[in-house]
């Protein structure tokens, strides 16, 4: 028997269900985040993804809009009633992210942070543990018995490719690692073919590859206008490409044995609750300066 | 337009058709050779793969039955109708293969072996290039020109896993290079999910994802009794396994965009043919000596 | 004209000098680090190295004594009068590590932990950053710009060895990184063959060949009981394997354009210390519950 | 006690000896090369290197000069008196090559080129064996011992860098398989820096790198006009380059327990033959039709 992990909105993730969390790399600004919120959610997608602390290699590199970032997420959150995965990069951060987050991602770069591991297994909310780009698969599991060590047993695992030696794809991504995976332990898998690309024209394939050697959801990065990202526009879908390979990802997923799992309804659509006055477009400026 | 290339048998590979190669990854003897052939057959492999001439990392592992092994395979080949594909490694060896083999296969350790490609190119059967475990998606592409500007334009690419650190695989199958290649040449892709992972419990869920990735086709092995298999038994579907994948597969051709191109029929069954005593059972030394 | 760091007893990387930094790969108990610490000094190391705090692969191994560790480092430090380097893993734990440390290690699996990179460039000890074992030459470099951005310029970088495919070595030792650096930076470049090869036997050749690939110095762990050290006891040197080495090194440096860097001369051997009853010998529980 | 291996000439590799085999990349005409051979031989080489069959990644580029460039070969051979180490890349040459050099390579492609290590095997010259890009240092011994079961035990190994993630250099040169090599065999070792690399800038470092990693001799390229090169100008030495680094080895050497071996006399120097008339100068298009 399989574990599940529960999001608390009565979303399930694990089991013979499929779901597909996206959104853009990195939260930009209210009005960039909403848009494709509002798109993943209507395409289907069950849990809303997006960056507010950035790990750049360069210094120089936008960095996160940080915790107006977190709050830009909650609002989006509540707005489509999407939970929210995003990453938390410091331990000195995991209270203040588990309270804007349902889930807390550790990134590919921290994945053998022990110190993050510790902090992020001592809170109650789920974590998505993503494979280091030369971590072997012991590894990665090793990096979860950090988590569950300290008492929080709701860890998922992500596939996003390991350095390879090719500079036709970013990354090289190892799907091999998913019926691995499988047959070691019970978490659920999870596979990133945007990081594990870095090419959009190469996520769909990947993406519905994926769901054939057995993952139980995927990590997609979406963005109304790739071309003026501040981070990796290179590997985000636009939302109406989005649209297109989610749609294919619910015709596939009963071939496959899979039941595919969309967002859970909220009362009200985006452009109903936006009417309603509950949605304002701010700019990262102001949304900065608010009250969370 | 996509190319397609024809096995003379009217098997066609390439376009919107998705074949399976399968069979044993060396003959080991008639018995074996023609158990296998039969079982892939009947459970719709196109092709029939069998190395003859094995390149095997030490000088005392099993060699390969050599030109008796190139018989066997003509003979298995007329008993099942299945077109035959097999590995040259000698550039002198060229015209012998290709002699008893529909398609010529080039393995990985010699994707770069500059005189043997030059050597199938000068011939006139389809040739089956394999990557190399080091080798960038360019250099394959540049070594398939090495065999088209002989005159040979009839190659097909097959990804089967590049070297890895991971030792959870046998090699890391790089799904990847399938869109990569079909954005970059118009040449039929093959996934070789055996090789690639080196670990028969991993190839069905990498088959299925190479065929929703964009290959047109799969080569896998199959063997009656993978325990005593004199070559790479690990990795060798037993052919009730091989039957349920070829079925799953089937099944997921249409959902993916594929039409499922099973053998060409022929004649009579193998057991018919057996009866008629065109299917004398004799062992590898015998066999060896055999006229052609 | 190349950038040097001081390590404030006097002491200088960097420029045409070379020093060896030397010591067990874990403090295990003050008897343990003392022995070392007298016999690599002994032998012509300038600095020790020890970890109090110990990134392990599984949280169930010995994960090092802590803030009990770092103060017998502390003592060791004034015993043999070599400045100490030690990891910080923890953003948080900067200050304490800082306190009692002459420079401070960031690790292979923390290089892109930016919190901690940021948090090391905001205090005034060196900084010795480790590259990732998946990172490019240039990821370090803007590794090491996050520590410079912050305000400290003191930052060494440190190959030791990235991950590889053939499982005869742990790491893959990239030694071309050292003249690839020195054409790129101004940084001294320390080379860790201990972690490198993840074997004693390897320990010195490597040891030597990085001196002739232009490295400023070395980092080397030594352990009196390699068999029955708590971490990477197989590439530890005996302390007598050890000064066979430094002597070598030692003999060496002038022919490859080098200035041997020995220990700063302290008032008194570490047996005169002890006998003075500065260095009293107790067992790891029992120093970590003293005073600092 | 460790093997050495006679070139026939003299001159023995192996032992506590050291030789450096230098020379272009390609011949590409007599003038080229005579000028690098005197060049190579007056700074201290023992051996010539040189490709007249070259296995180049794209069929348009420069092939080599194929058996004219044997002749030339042979020619300059004679003409310094240093034996020529060339590479063969088909069975079916194995014979011609072996009639011009006084030892045959084998690429680092066709290290698992089978049918062309039993043929180098059968015949009576030392072979020079490269590691391939992908390749263990078990399945370099495993591919050596091809050579040697067919009776020719002459055979060095060749670290010459293998298939790495960072684009700073070629290939990632593997100095720790110098020491792990020698407590698996007993062949002479060999490094080229000049492929490990990629780079001239960073031959010098790695050269003396490698001989203190323990390796018995190095392969290096020359080339006289690096920029117009045929073939890899950019890892090529200057002449004076060259000699620079030879006086620094020789040098270096005693140092490091090992004897340099530098050319064996001969009677009359480079430009005495000229003035004799035996080093006429031809075009390549004019050497490639004189008879042998």
């Amino acid at each position: 028997m399989r574990k599940t992990v529960s999001l608390g909105n009565g979303l399930t993730i694990g089991g013979d269900g499929f779901v597909v969390m996206a959104g853009p790399c990195a939260v930009e600004s209210r009005e960039q985040l909403l848009t494709v919120a509002e798109a993943v959610a209507a395409a289907g997608a069950a849990v809303l993804r997006g960056g507010a602390f950035k790990p750049r290699t360069s210094p120089k590199s936008f960095q996160g809009l940080g915790e107006a970032g977190l709050r830009l997420l909650s609002d989006a959150s509540n707005l489509t009633g999407l939970p929210v995965v995003t990453e938390v990069m410091d331990p000195r951060d995991v209270e203040l992210v588990a309270a804007h987050a349902a889930m807390l991602q550790v990134g590919s770069r921290n994945m053998q942070n022990f110190p993050l591991l510790r902090e992020v297994g001592r809170q109650r909310k789920p974590v998505l543990l993503k494979r280091g780009a030369a971590a072997t698969l012991d590894e990665l599991l090793l990096a979860a018995d950090y988590i569950r060590n300290e008492g929080n047993g709701d860890v998922l695992l992500c596939e996003r490719g390991v350095r390879g030696f090719d500079p036709s794809t970013r990354y090289l991504l190892d799907l091999a690692a998913v019926p691995v995976l499988r047959s070691r332990c019970d978490l659920p898998i999870i596979v990133d073919p945007s990081h594990g690309t870095g090419a959009a024209h190469l996520v769909a394939p990947m993406a519905k590859a994926a769901m054939l050697a057995g993952a139980d959801g995927l990590l997609i990065e979406v963005h109304a206008n790739p071309e003026q990202a501040l981070c990796d526009g290179k590997q985000a879908l636009r939302p109406e490409e989005f649209a297109a390979l989610a749609a294919e990802l619910r015709h596939l997923a009963p071939h496959s044995g899979r039941r595919w799992i969309g967002p859970v309804p909220v009362g009200g659509t985006l452009n109903e609750v936006r009417a309603a006055g509950r949605g304002v477009l701010v700019s990262p400026q102001q949304s900065s300066e608010e009250p969370s």
